[in-house]
């Protein structure tokens, strides 16, 4: 493909991705494929010739659309939301185009200057205090980093390694294998399993802590569980709270737990990765009030700020914290300008794109209104969704709705509550996925797409509701025996549960 | 942005990508600025209300052009290539637009398929081993991974987690943290910067292999290696081979070093990130024999495949080692679909995007025979730049040429090739990068761009020559005092190659 062909075909591409998105409601929000189903539609080799293009893109429709969950539908309500905006597709174009890879200061200075930059105008947005801002003179900073579950990674090695050099520093003759030994780190029981997973990739013990009615670690349990440890010869020295947690969108009481942190020399991470977008309206700020306290933040303008996937932004007080975890050679960095508030090596791959460029549309497409105002709509649906169930005397919501996201189910028993949801995804018409609380079996209805509106959350209601009457009434749902999912319902229901708990629900509702 | 203005706005884009990669080899490769240049042209904080989109575009050569260095100028010869084509600039587009985070196969069953089938295509392109292959019943499988980095921490969290699993199969009693505190692993000294840094990160002894006179590790050091470690009571657990290393493209002896990790029970990883597009063509193939003792292989088709960044590609034999390393719930992978060869759950993020989608159209529209030529037409231009320095009595080669990288230097100081290096990248008339192979400060000459023809190499050569010439007779720069770097090249030479040898060179060429 030459660039006169390339002019003509990507001229083809945006009318073809314009026409998804303009039509996108009409197509089934969940697919009817079983496992495997693609192998079968396509050659087992490549192809020793090149194919015409025609050929590829007719491919789309075929091979590809038949098996995609249709994620920015206006009728899903599943997980938690991905982002997508026109600004943001047209600056991962130009990221494409200008395809340099930010390794370093020199490898192209505006990918790392302009990161640097965005992650302060955000930090703003935000008001973050000044300590994690770089300026031109900060010691803190932010950094894109690819999802949430490597800031959480990112943020236990930095705090793993700072841990072992004080303690070293006061007792040279401890090892860092024997320090390890003894580190405990610290997140809710609602967290997701990326904290968890962090953990395991660190070598180090994760305590899940229990939660209190509203889903939330508060101080005092932190407190005690604390006391214990240490009189046990642990070292606590990493706590990861979530603000906006998967199951129950719930917020850790950072305000308690922060100063505790503080008082014990640990680091304290902040993941706030779906809820942190809706901290640029000051009505939601306060709960971000406690950040002050943290070592680091951060949240996903990929999930919830119109910035396509990936960009998870994370923000440091001391950026020579982080440096510190991947022991870089001072000299080095010198070179490569990190006095000046750079943010490179501070992440897991040393390879990253252009992704600043996404940010950097879609806040001056939107402007911070625009941003605020496409919150407060989502929440808006949500509240809106939240009073039909209320309306509904069958129904009860499960936890606050602070958000984006109702927690809600039919009184009764969780397997009625489990064949509800198969009828739902069973039926095609909207797609959403459980999460566990307290025992009990939850739907969760987050408003996901840009395009969600009004009609859409009262007529997902609506056919919810129905698919409720024919359950309580006894009947078979209409599409019985039409499709694997549906089939699946009425047999697999202990295998489900069983799955569900043991995943701690958030392994199948979540994404980081 | 409306969608009828994202059609308007998305052709003109599609033609300044177009416009920029016509037109990139009148752009000076290597800009000019100074760090921390772009704050000042851009405001400090996010605009309130939304900007007109002219502003945004028109900022593009204000703000950001002035800041970049060109991967893709076909006089860009430093680090490595970065890929680049449009079929995967097209399915990217495509990519953005589905925008659907395929953590699971039910997230969106067409985004993993196709990734599975895809590495399978590839791996026959590579004629990998069948055991490498998902196919419909196979054990093992390839995933895509951002980085050779990330894999490179994969393999070595998976082979961690297996020995560990081991171990206390025959003792029970031994903890974890102890068993982890005696095992060792191993690479080369040549080995890139991230092999180390997993290390770092999974807490575990890393040992540089000394290499032989052609910078390879050979079957002899290694045992030699292996049996005073295994003497001294550690445990010799993972070996992270590298085919094409960053400073001169050497290829470590894995014929003789994979029966070894095979009679000692030990994880072979090989890193091939750079040299493994090679290998799809039939007279380069020889340099991979041996991977049939591998237990994973990882290369980024994001380098020389034409594929842009991200898009790093990693096979493992057996797919439940992996799993394994990050403690899945076996129920929850049967939902998942584990079985049927999916190739979710293998990496540090959970999210991820439809890159898949770019090998696709790459395959489709270059077919294997296009891919082969691409790949022959770079290997002949470093063949040609080799001819160039041989033919001059002043240079030396450095390492074997076996890809697209060229090792040369001045016959003579460290301190004249540095200042050689300096004044070509101050001239800005092409952009090489150094590496430093058995104490000498060599200059590397890497064919990159997909433009990049005979007349390029040419002209690199005849503009490197004169400013040798120069530089031996004594002459100043004719760039000097013009500009940071040449100032700097006369003074700081020093500091430089102090750097340059504590960096071990590849931190600053390389990028994985």
């Amino acid at each position: 493909m030459d660039i006169t062909e390339f002019r003509k075909r990507g001229k083809e591409m945006v009318d073809y991705v314009a026409d998804y998105l303009e039509t996108i409601e009409q197509r089934q929000v969940y697919p009817d494929v079983e496992p495997g189903y693609l192998r079968s539609l396509i050659p087992e080799e490549a192809p020793d010739e090149p194919e015409a293009y025609e050929d590829v893109i007719q491919d789309i429709e075929r091979v590809i659309m038949p098996g995609v969950t249709h994620w920015h539908s206006p009728f899903f309500f599943a997980y938690f939301p991905t982002a997508s905006s026109f600004p943001a597709m047209l600056a991962d174009m130009l990221c494409g185009a200008i395809g340099c890879i930010g390794f370093s200061w020199a490898a192209s200075p505006a990918c790392t200057e302009l990161e640097t930059v965005m992650l302060d105008w955000l930090g703003k947005m935000l008001r973050l205090p000044k300590d994690f801002l770089a300026g031109t003179e900060g010691q803190g900073g932010g950094v894109i980093q690819g999802t949430a579950s490597e800031a959480t990674l990112v943020a236990l090695l930095a705090a793993r390694s700072r841990i072992v050099k004080q303690i070293q520093a006061h007792d040279p003759q401890r090892s860092e294998v024997e320090i390890i030994s003894k580190l405990v780190a610290y997140s809710s029981d609602q967290a997701h399993s990326s904290v968890e997973r962090a953990g395991l990739i660190g070598g180090v013990r994760m305590k899940k802590m229990s939660t209190d009615g509203k889903f939330a670690v508060c101080g005092e349990t932190f407190r005690k569980t604390l006391e214990e440890d240490k009189a046990s010869g642990l070292i606590p020295f990493y706590f990861c709270a979530t603000l906006g947690t998967t199951p129950s969108c719930a917020f850790d009481r950072i305000t308690e737990l922060g100063p505790i942190c503080n008082a014990e020399g640990m680091w304290m991470h902040i993941d706030a990765a779906y809820a942190g977008s809706a901290f640029i309206c000051p009505e939601f700020r306060p709960l971000l009030d406690g950040v002050e306290f943290a070592d680091s933040f951060n949240f996903n303008p990929h999930k919830w700020l119109l910035v396509n996937f990936d960009c998870s932004t994370m923000w440091v007080k001391r950026r020579a914290d982080i440096i510190g975890a991947f022991k870089m050679d001072p000299l080095y960095l010198k070179h490569d300008h990190q006095e000046s508030g750079t943010c490179i090596h501070w992440q897991i791959p040393l390879g990253r794109r252009f992704r600043s460029l996404k940010l950097w549309f879609v806040f001056r497409m939107y402007g911070l209104r625009g941003l605020q105002a496409y919150i407060r709509k989502h929440v808006g649906l949500a509240k809106e969704f939240e009073r039909l169930v209320r309306n509904d005397e069958r129904f009860e919501i499960c936890a606050d709705v602070v958000l984006g996201l109702v927690c809600f189910r039919l009184k009764g028993s969780n397997e009625l509550n489990e064949l509800l949801l198969r009828r739902i995804n069973g039926a095609r018409r909207v797609h959403l996925v459980p999460c566990q609380l307290a025992g009990a079996f939850v739907l969760r209805f987050a408003v996901c797409s840009r395009t969600t509106e009004s009609r859409h959350a009262q007529e997902a209601w609506r056919h919810i509701s129905e698919l409720a009457s024919e359950l309580l009434r006894g009947q078979k749902p209409r599409s019985d025996g039409t499709n694997q999912i549906s089939l699946q319902t009425e047999t697999s229901s202990a295998l489900i549960w069983k799955r569900l708990r043991a995943a701690q629900c958030d392994r199948s509702a979540a994404w980081s």
